[in-house]
C-alpha cells in the first residue's frame, strides 16, 4: 500500500508536467522560485539521499546531482546558488526523467527494506513541491509577454454572488492545538499542546475580489496608516498597487491564471496578496487576522460547518509568527533543517488551495511564507474580537 | 512635580551631550542610527507637535523643522530620508540648543494647562532616545579609526569571576502579563491578558563574554546546523565572526566601549549580539530563549531574587515575536504609529540595559529590534524547558 | 547571388545551434548574453523589421514578438528588459524555427525588390550574433557545474611552443585609416580620415596564456600599481584572480571551453581578459595596447606579414576608446541606433577571432566592449614606443 | 617667492572655510564629494607625505592621519573607504587646523631645502581642492531641507541678455597641443605633441540656461534618440529632468547656489550638466562637442580674442575621452597614481570656472571627470563639422 501511495504520489507530479513544453521547465523567474526541471529533480534527489542512500552498498545515479538538487540541507553538503537554478540547461528534461525513473526502480523494489518514516515524510515533501510547481510555474509564465495558458479549464472565475460576510461567535479558554497522532504531520505540528484564547469571531468565508476592490478604491494603497511599517515599506520599494496578476484593462481589472488572463470576478475568492496586505485590508475593514490556535481550534471543531472555505481555496495568512511549539525539538541530522530553520521572519498559513494536493492538509497543517510573498496562492479570512 | 520631571529628563539630555565636540553631533553612522544633534531635535519636536501646537495660539519656533525632527509619523507630514539625516549641517547644535530652550520655556510656562498623558509620554520617549543617543553615538566613534573615548570609565570591565551559571526551575499554568495600571506603560503593554506557560527553567544570570567565547572556539560562526535560516544568511552577507565591537588583536580579543577600546573580559556580560546570534547560542549551549511571558512572569515574581541581572545590564533577547497582545488596539491619530505599526519582523527584548535611565523600565517593559540588531546593549538570558 | 548569400548566413546560424539540446536555447546566465534562441529571433526580427515591415501591405508574423525581440532599438517601440530574455519560455524553439522559415521564405520569393543595403547590413548583423551566439552560450554552460561540451574538437590548445615575442618598429606620420568604400561597411568604419601616428613597434604575435601566468605569478591580480584605477575597483568588486574560466586545480591551470573542459596550454593564444587586465598585464610588460589607428595602418599594409594573428584568433584589445571619426554622422531613423549611441565608456577592439565568421571582419572593423567585458574572445597584442 | 606663494595659497583654502559653522566641515553628501575637514586635512597630508617625509629625521604629526587623509594613493598605505569620510568626527576641525598649522611651519622653516618642484604640485593640487571643496559644499547645502547660503553676492544672475550665438570657422592640419614647458603643468598636459584637426567652427560662447530650457521644453529628457546609450540609462536610473540643482517652483525654475536658491536667468551660463546632457543637447542643436585639440588649438591661438568665456566661467566638456598623450609616462613612485590610472571612463573638460582659483588654469590644462558626474560647474561650447 505505501508501493501505492508512492507511484501515485510520483505519477502526480508527473502529470502536471504534461502540458508543459520543454522550454517551460527551465525557466526560473524569479530567485524564491525554481524552475519545474528543479522540482522533478529535487523531489527525486530527497528519496536518493534520505532514503535510498542510507542503505549498504547504494550508489548515486550522479553523484554530480547532489550539488543541482539539494535545496537547502547544509548537513548534506555544497550546493548550487538558490537564484541560479534558471542557469542549467543540463541535465536536460528526459536525463531528469531518467533519474526519477531510475531512483523509483531503486524505492519500488526494496520498500519494504526502507524506512518507511522517511517515505513517507518524502511523499509529504512532494505533494508540497506539486503545489510550488504550479505557482512557479504560474509565475514564470505570467513574466512572459504572451501570456501562455498552462492549461485552460483553470482557475476559472465563479457563477453567481458570493454569500454575505459573516462572523460566527467563538468562545475563549484553554484549548489544545497541533498534531494529535492519528496520521503522519510534520515535525513543526508537534507537540500538541496548551494555550489559551480570548473569545473572537470568525469570518464564515474567505475575502472576496470584489471586496478586496472596495480595498483600493478607497485608497488602500496610498494610506500609511493602514499598514504595517514594513509594509508599506515593501509596498513602495516593488511598487505594489494591487494583488499580484492584476492588472488594470480598459475595460477593468484582469487577472492572470493557469488558465490564461482573464476578467478578474468579484466574487472569485482574493488571491496573491501577502501579509502586509492582508493585514492592512483587516485593518481597513476593522477586523483582524485571527491567530494560528483561532483558526486550528475552530478548524477541528465537530460543529465548524458554520465556517465555510477553510480547505481547498485559499492558504489564509495568520496573525500569528511562524515560531515552535512549546517543547518543540528539531529532529537530528539533515532532516533537522526540514522546518525548523525557518521559524523567524516568516508568517504562518493554515488551510490550503486549489493548489494543494488533495489530502495534503488537515487542521493543525502549518504552512509558513516571509509576510512579503504574493506567489503562492494565498487570502484572506477576517477575525475580529468578541 | 510634572514641571520637576520634565525638567530632569530634559537635563539629562543634555548632560548625554557634554562631552561631545560639535562634530560629534553631525555623524550618522548608518541608516539605523541617528545623530546626536538629530535626537536633541526630534525629542523637542516631539513636545512641540504633539502637545504645544494643540494648544490655539501655537506658532510653530521653524516650521521647517518638521521635516527634518519628525521620524516617522506618517500622519504628521513629510519626513527626511532616514538615511540622510547626517546630511543636514545646519540646524547648528546651538540653534537646536535655542530650539530646546525655546519648546521648554513654552511648555514649562503653561504645564498645567497641557495634556499631562501625553507629557509623560514625551518624557519615556525621551528617555529612549537617551539611550539610542548613546547607543549610536557608540557606532558612530566606533568607525572612527582613531577610537575617540566618549567619557572615561564608563562600561569597565568587572573584576573577579563571574558566579556560577545555575538555572531555577519556573512552573508553568494560567498566568497573567501585561501592565497592571499602576503607573506610565506603552500602549503595547496592554491589555493585560492571561497566556499559558509549561514549566521551564530560567538561568540566573546573563551570559558572560568568556562563555560566548567558548561558543566561538567551537566554530559558532562555521556551522549553519546552529543557526536560523535568516540568521546564517545575515552572517554570511554581513561577514559576522564575532559580537559587534570586537577585534581580535595580536594579545587577545578587545572590545570597543564608550569609555575607548579595552581587553575583553571574560566576566563581563556579553553585549552586542543579534538575535540571531543569542539563538544559535542557545542551541550550542543546549538551552533556548526564554519568551517574554516567561521573563516578565519571573520578574514580577514576589521572589524573583534568584534571578540577578533583570534589570540595568543588557537588554536580553526573547525568543518571542513582536505582536499586539490579544485585544490590542493603536491609539487614535499619528500617536497610533508609536509601536504599533512595528509588530512585524521584530523580536522582544526584556530588562534594560547600562545605558538605560534609571526608573524608565519595568517587569512588563516591551523593548523589539530587528533580529539583526546588533549596536544595542543587547544579552543573552539562557532558558530550558523544565 | 545576394539570395545565396542570405541563405547561406541564415543556415549558418542554424548550424550553430545543431548541437544544443531544446533546453540549452533557454539559458539567459547573465544580462549580457541572450538565449540561443533570442539570438534566432533577433536576427528575423531584424528582417521583418527594417526590410519586410517597409514594403507596403507587409503582415507581422506575431506582432507580438517585437517586443521579445527587439534588441535595443528605442525608435521602433517598447521592448522586454535586458536581463529578463531567460524568463521567456515562449515562443519555443519550434515556433522560433517557424518565424525564421516564415521570414526567410517572405525575404526570397522577394528579395529582388527589396533595400539590397538593408539585406546586407542585416546578414552582417547576422553575423554579429553568430559570434554572440557561441560566447554567450560558453558563458552559459560554463556555469553549470556538469562543465557540458558544446561540441568536441573545438578550442583545443596547440602544440609546440609559440615563436618567441619579436616586435617590428612602425613609422610614424600623417596616415588614413577608416574603410575605403571598396565593399560593405559599418557606419562607424567611416569616414576615411587622416590622423597622426608616432613612430612605435607592434609585438610579431598576441600574448600567450604561458606569458599571461607570469603576469599572475608574479603578482599581477594584487599589485594595484599595475592596474587602472577603475580596473582595480573592477577587479575587486568581481573577485577576479585570474582571466575568465581559468580554474586552478590540483594539476595546474585549467580552462573551460566550447570543447568542455581542458588544462590550459602555455601556448595558447590567451583568451577572455578585460581591457583592464589587458592593460595591466601591457604595463607589467613594459609595454602598452597599440591605438586602433596604429593597428589599422599595420593590418592595411601591404607587407604587413610580419604580424600573425591579425585575424580569426583573438580580438585585439586597443588603447582607443570608442569614438566617432571626424565628420561622423549616425544614419537617420531606427538604423541610426546601430554603433553611434554607444561611442562612450567602450574600447576598441580590432582583428577577430576563432568565433567570428570567416570573411565578416577587415582591416578597417571596429569591434567594442565596456572595458570590463571578459566574456568575448579577447586577447592582447602589445605596442610600445619607439 | 615660493614661500610667498605656499602662504598665500595655504591662506586662501583657509579664507574659503571662514562663513562655514564647524557642523558644515563635517558633512559628506555623496561618495564623489568629501567633507570641508578633509580637504583641509588631505591637502596638508600631501604636503607632509610628500614633501617633508622625504627628509631624514621627519616624525609625522601623527601617525594615524595618514590613513584617514590619504585619497587614493595605493602605493602609501591604507586608507579609509571613500565614502566613510563622513563618519569620521575627529579629528576635530580645531585639530585639523592644528594640523595644518603644525605642516606649514615645518614647510616653510626649511621651504630652501625641500623638493621645490613637489612643492609646486602640491600647491596646484590644493587649488584643485579648493574648487573641490566649493562644489562639495554646494551639493551638501543644497542636501539640506534649509536650503543654507555660503556666503551671500555668489553665483548671482548676470544682467541683461547674452550674446548671440555666433560660430567661427577653424581651419583644420596638423597642429601641436600639449604643454610647451614655460611653466608648471601637471604631467598629463605632457608629451606635447602633433595632431591633425579637421577644419571645423567653435560657438563664440557658452551654451546660456535659457537656451537649454528649450531643450527642455522640446522634450529633452524624454527623447532617448537624442541620448547616448549609457546617458539614457544614467537619465532613467537617477531619474533626471533637468541639470541639478534645478527645481520647477509655481513661478519658474529656480535653481540653487552658494549664495542661496534664486531664480534661474536665461542669460546664464548653464551649469551643472553631465557629458550626457552636454552631448544629448548638442545632438539637439544640430551641433556637436569640441575635441580637445580643437579646444586647446583654439585657446592657445593668438587671435582667439572671438571666442569669450573660455575660463573663469564653466569648465566644458569636451569630445575627448581622457586618455594619455603619445609618449606619456607616468612618474615613478606614488606620485604617479596623480593623473594616469584615471585615464579609462572619463571625458576632458577644458577652460576653467568661477570656482577655480585665478592663474589655476592654461590652455593646456586637463579637467576630466565621469560622464554622469554634474556636481562640478560644468557647461557646454558647442562645435560643428565644417
Amino acid at each position: 500500500v505505501l508501493a501505492d501511495r508512492y507511484r501515485h504520489t510520483r505519477a502526480a507530479t508527473l502529470a502536471l508536467c504534461a502540458p508543459l513544453a520543454v522550454e517551460d521547465h527551465v525557466v526560473q523567474s524569479m530567485p524564491d522560485a525554481s524552475p519545474a526541471k528543479w522540482h522533478l529533480g529535487h523531489t527525486t534527489w530527497f528519496f536518493e539521499t534520505f532514503v535510498l542512500s542510507r542503505r549498504a552498498g547504494h550508489r548515486p545515479f550522479d553523484p554530480r546531482l547532489g550539488f543541482l538538487f539539494n535545496s537547502y540541507y547544509e548537513a548534506v553538503g555544497a550546493r548550487g546558488a538558490r537564484d541560479a537554478r534558471g542557469l542549467c540547461s543540463r541535465p536536460t528534461v528526459d536525463e531528469v526523467h531518467a533519474y526519477r525513473r531510475h531512483v523509483d526502480a531503486r524505492v519500488l523494489e526494496s520498500i519494504d527494506a526502507l524506512d518507511a518514516a522517511v517515505l513517507v515524510l518524502g511523499l509529504a515533501h512532494e505533494e508540497q513541491h506539486q503545489e510550488l510547481l504550479l505557482t512557479d510555474l504560474k509565475h514564470a509564465l505570467s513574466c512572459n509577454p504572451l501570456e501562455p495558458v498552462y492549461r485552460a479549464g483553470l482557475e476559472v472565475a465563479p457563477e453567481g454572488d458570493a454569500p454575505p460576510l459573516r462572523f460566527v461567535e467563538r468562545r475563549g479558554g484553554l484549548v489544545e492545538i497541533g498534531d494529535a497522532g492519528a496520521g503522519f504531520a510534520f515535525d513543526h505540528e508537534r507537540p500538541r499542546h496548551r494555550t489559551f484564547l480570548t473569545p473572537h469571531r470568525l469570518a464564515t468565508r474567505l475575502v472576496t475580489a470584489g471586496e478586496y476592490q472596495a480595498f483600493l478604491d478607497d485608497g488602500g494603497y496610498r494610506r500609511p496608516e493602514l499598514w504595517l511599517s514594513d509594509g508599506w515599506a515593501a509596498r513602495t520599494a516593488a511598487g505594489w498597487q494591487a494583488p499580484l496578476y492584476w492588472a488594470r484593462r480598459s475595460d477593468g481589472w484582469w487577472t492572470f491564471t493557469l488558465g490564461g488572463a482573464r476578467r478578474l470576478s468579484p466574487a472569485e475568492p482574493l488571491a496573491h496578496v501577502s501579509y502586509y496586505e492582508a493585514d492592512a485590508y483587516a485593518r481597513w475593514a476593522g477586523a483582524r487576522l485571527p491567530t494560528e490556535a483561532e483558526w486550528e481550534c475552530a478548524a477541528s471543531d465537530g460543529n465548524c460547518g458554520t465556517l465555510s472555505q477553510l480547505f481547498g481555496v485559499r492558504w489564509q495568512w495568520t496573525a500569528s509568527p511562524y515560531v515552535p511549539y512549546p517543547g518543540y525539538r528539531a529532529p537530528a541530522g539533515a532532516l533537522g533543517e526540514y522546518n525548523g530553520k525557518f521559524m523567524c521572519n516568516q508568517m504562518v498559513l493554515r488551510g490550503s488551495s486549489t493548489a494543494t494536493p488533495p489530502g495534503h492538509a488537515r487542521p493543525s497543517y502549518r504552512n509558513f511564507f516571509p509576510p512579503a510573498a504574493r506567489w503562492q496562492m494565498t487570502g484572506i479570512r477576517l477575525a475580529a474580537d468578541a
